[in-house]
């Protein structure tokens, strides 16, 4: 990918290089320093998920589009031809038992020789595997039978020793925990079964380790999910323990929720565990990062930025690419990711405050938008050009063939583990 | 199973006959006939989908019970076994390709002795078949390539043909066509393109056919769909022909729609083409009809019945069973559409209409709640002992060994065609 | 009112007795005493909301209906009335500044002698009031200014000195606080000045008084309110103290909220404060309780009685009555609260919990609707009838002639301080 | 006015310059001439709401902010203010009664001086008048009353006889007519009545009049509201005349609409009015066009000028600034809607098509968002800059103080009619 990188960059020196002083004259008339901007992103990284460098689907059809990576030692060289194009995503998160390594650290040498790091863990207890004497369909850590709840918990602790040896550092649950029909569980019972589950894993946890909870309104369960809303998930991290911290998902929440307050909470509460970033119109709808409310992906990193400098907190994406090449996919979320936290960084913090104290709402919007509209496109492209990536990742994805030799080397029906 | 019916109706009969005559006699000191109300009911009855007979899932599961039909015989049997106990499930819709009879000529003989009829056929342009040189990902009849288009229309005109060997009578076309990324497609195009298809499909109709089109605001497609909304829907419909016709899935609404006002509205233009029943919360979640929201239920009958006469149009129940046992959803189902059409036999119409002209809200809907708070479950059971079926359908139904028999003989792992 | 209640009631004696008995009959086939039903029921009592007596209105109008109660007293004698009639209304919230009783001893014995009590206290810092040097333009407690915040303080002060002269034990704190533009202040400022204000406010309480929050996710503010959600509601509890509850209004929940579940965790945690019960389709609108959903009513009921008893929190009523009688309102609110309580009452709860032991959603489901659809009017009405009150309270208040006494004692153009 | 645009031109030019240069290069790259988006905007004009000049409020209270224009005539000052800053701002929408003229010739000559015209003109049949003796409490055109029903058209026919005289060209029904409890009305006999008061004020509009119908799901009405949604709004523009067409309000939706889609089909229907701009969150929150969502504006207008040109619609803002300046709030608004309008301009429609026609999703992504992330800033500040008006237009109304000296003028506890 190396020489693609170069040569696209190279095609587009000259342009870069107007745009990027054009933009860092602007910033300097309102005081701030484009250099600055630059390293904070040069700096930022997001860790991909294993399970979508295939092609998602929904429960109406998957369509795939030939290539995808077949082992999770494939699915590292596609993070690894990803980072290089972005320079801005070194670490996967690994999904169990989507991702069920022989030799965890024989992975782990293969990962490094990449440059790839292994971000948080995800368990699974929303899926029966076949063969399995244990059954999800009626809930994980939430079941009634203790049998079902041990096996969950076992679950947990097995990805987390697979975790250890691999160099991770936090186990994301996420659980489908609920109910379709009214009456079918105590929500209360529920609550304190998944509650005693996650104790019980928190207390299998390494002592540098994170435990995050992950909520999610609805989807699969219909009527009641157990961790619903950040309230549940805020609740259960205060049960369980200094090192329990909560995943805001962007996309699992109701309609018209105002995000970027839940995230400032959680933030304030210093539960803020982290993010899986992606964008939806409805629900979970799994869309690239910021391709539909860019401007709330904006305000979400204005919120982050707001204590003074971005938290140290896991930051992955969560996407279902079920249109577009995978990799592609990962290549706009991450673009999109980079683009919101240059317009953050170049929000005038003073001139901001400065509105709000003298509470003036439309001197404060303009400072925003001043920062919003700003073309910080050269900012995110000097900042992965510094990292040894691409100007221009997609275009020079596009050019490198990469797809093409994938498929001609995995297959046209080649198909990865994940929804 | 019509043993298990009279044992159980046996057993309960006294209590029924004094339910019964309670609540006939309550009735009538509101001018109400119980014994007409009944009779409304008996002849009331609603299509069961084929593809419901075996367990659904979601993107993230599925959890199958046991003993579900494997093939269309046995999901008739199944259907025929439902309305035994119910009496109200007289006939079943299809879903091509996952019934695709090689004989419908001999399927059709094997329905009616089992006196189970053809409604709606549904076609399927949403899933590629394995082998087939079409693929639907990026659309169907919306599709920008024509050949793709050719294919869905060809599909909707086999499935036209088979229907037509069986004695049904309708076509109910819906599409996942839509976009997940803002730009993706011309919003435009996709129409004109949709209409284009449906008007070649409508052609290809017997002259005693309908073609229903059924809108769906979002999934698969998680940005726009082309048949959204009821007013794409109804657009769609005057622009074919006067033999189409607009499907009101109850669970195709955007959070906090009147369903009730929909279906006035389409039924006002003559385009109600019938109904998908189901409940939900969140989205498309395909509960059990009426198990959440029963009195959205009842006002939905109310609108039915406010020309005065129950309208000939499409009933048909459209759910995915994922946790409850498939026919038990469907008892539910059928049994919970039943009350909720007694209930709105149970309104006071010149009571009503007289309050509404006298702007008294408060009496109007006093009204109302003495019809929805009458205990019209005796009413219903009457309505099904005389169609020989039982006064307590689930029940009856568990007592039978049904299901158990069917596990014995299909297997534990026998898998229903469907979602 | 009583001799129109006891004409009334012996006109609907007969039918009353015949139902109550069918009513009885039928429950006992399931193990459920109806006596104990009715005996809960009429202990049972709702707080009505001074501020409800008077025709409420929207942004786009008000349309009073005439003699409307003009003074705090005349609002007491409304309720005293409505008392009469649904015996299940024995005191009154008050909204301070709309009801500022220059003589609060004076109030109380006047309220005393017609058998109400004094509920909740309920302050206001979302209204300008003529004349006042402040403003709660940008904020009350959360306001940037500390004269602002001070002066919003002092009123919470001045409404618990009111509080007690009343007898009241507990003060409602409900804050518009928010902001219409991203920007226009810093959310986490916000929460931290509110906080602080809500600490100074708790420790000017009584040992004895309970302080309310109560979250809201949006309007009066359209972009971001401090007390948006049940997480924020309780997390200011905690922060608080111990006698710090969080309130759920039955209307400020974003589209699509379990309602019922954030009961259930409000109350698992200690800190279910009560209700403002109404309803609602799409926002704060205020309707009559269980007018639109009666079915989510009775399954909150039944998380309240999981703990075996009806917990002893604040019951309140919070309507806006825009075109209905208020006094019909609140009637059609009281009964339908009565009857969700009464249906859950008739809960199975052993055969509920078998069910759930055992996965059986189906047959959970059909307990819960067995309780849902039993005829518990006379249940109600026989627990009205023992407290003295109307079997039919609507009826009887349309032919006792109250309203029209009080257009022409009051006035056509009468208006009751309130929304 | 003029003299402080020019002072703050002459400030900013050195800058505007550069920064014109600079994006009108990153144009050319793409074959994007900057000159012809410059034209667009600078034709483009959208019409100020009377009722708009004054502080709006909530049900909750209102804070005005002095200097509110007291008549007419001072509007059409603020407005001419308000065009002088932007230039895009050439004509004002009465409200009828809100503002009633006397004598309107003279007011058109007074607007004409000031280069004002008159837009669309608005009826209110949604608030009672002091004194009036028809009420809408129960509704307007759909009342059951006919005498009602008289009143609410004879209004219409007033408001066109007014705005003929104005030299207006259409007519803007919003109906707050629906219901707020189940039962309240037939929603059928609602949808006939409203229909036949439109056709009849149909009849009386002038020949080159168009009749404007408005959709809105919810508020005043909080069950049903006659004109709910676009489908209804089509179904009426059908059946009135060729003359009548939708108006789309960008608030009046329900959660998660794609409201592109709504204009994209009353585009292609040939019956897209125009449109309410404004932006909101949870409801008609009516915040400032394109402060919350400046991505969903964009692709509004990605759809407008899906035809080749943008279409000769009535562009219209309708915010309520509760607390915002007024006048600041109409900047803001313009300078939004100029803004997507020219990256909408500036969108590779070639490039766009192809993208499609491939089926490449993240191809036709990166086209658009190219266009968005574009600095247009320089296109639009050009653009007024040779309508005369300001670069920035905030700032330059900051500098120009002119709210003091209305506020000298006007006091503090001038009025403005309106909500």
């Amino acid at each position: 990918m190396r020489e693609h990188v170069d040569a696209s960059n190279e095609r587009l020196r000259a342009w870069h290089e107007a745009d990027l002083e054009h933009t860092s004259a602007q910033l300097v008339r309102h005081g701030i320093d484009a250099g600055e901007v630059i390293d904070v992103v040069a700096r930022f990284s997001v860790a991909a998920p294993s399970w979508a460098l295939g092609t998602g689907g929904t429960r109406f059809g998957r369509f795939p589009g030939g290539g995808e990576p077949r082992t999770t030692e494939e699915k590292i060289d596609d993070i690894a031809a990803l980072n290089a194009l972005t320079g801005a995503n070194r670490s996967v998160s690994l999904h169990i038992p989507w991702d069920d390594p022989s030799d965890p650290t024989a992975l782990r040498a293969f990962a490094a020789e990449r440059q790839i790091a292994f971000d948080c863990m995800n368990s699974n207890t929303f899926q029966d595997q076949p063969g399995a004497d244990v059954s999800y369909k009626f809930g994980s850590l939430a079941h009634t039978d203790p049998g079902m709840r041990k096996a969950a918990i076992e679950h947990n602790r097995y990805v987390i020793e697979v975790g250890r040896a691999l160099g991770s550092r936090g186990l994301v649950v996420w659980l489908a925990d609920g109910t379709n029909h009214p009456g079918q569980a105590s929500l209360r019972g529920q609550y304190e079964r998944v509650l005693e589950g996650l104790q019980d894993i928190y207390a299998s946890m390494p002592q540098d380790w994170t435990l995050y909870t992950e909520h999610k309104p609805y989807e699969p369960a219909f009527y009641s999910s157990v961790v619903a809303d950040w309230g549940t998930s805020l609740m259960l991290a205060h049960a369980i323990g200094e090192r329990a911290a909560c995943i805001v998902d962007l996309g699992h929440h109701l309609p018209n929720t105002n995000v970027e307050q839940v995230v400032s909470r959680l933030l304030m509460a210093g539960r803020l565990g982290g993010f899986h970033f992606n964008d939806s119109v409805y629900g979970d709808d799994d869309l690239t990062t910021g391709s539909v409310t860019p401007y709330r992906l904006f305000l979400i990193f204005c919120e982050l930025l707001e204590p003074g400098t971005l938290p140290d907190v896991a930051y992955m994406i969560d996407q279902s690419h079920n249109l577009k090449d995978p990799i592609e996919d990962l290549i706009g979320a991450t673009d999109n990711i980079q683009m919101a936290l240059a317009q953050a960084l170049c929000v005038d913090r003073d001139a901001l405050q400065d509105a709000q104290e003298r509470n003036d709402p439309a001197g404060a919007e303009a400072v925003l938008q001043r920062a919003f509209r700003t073309d910080v496109r050269p900012l995110v492209a000097e900042a992965r050009r510094r990292n040894g990536a691409a100007i221009d990742p997609l275009d020079t994805f596009r050019a490198s063939g990469y797809r093409a030799a994938k498929i001609a080397e995995r297959g046209e029906d080649a198909t990865a583990t994940g929804l």
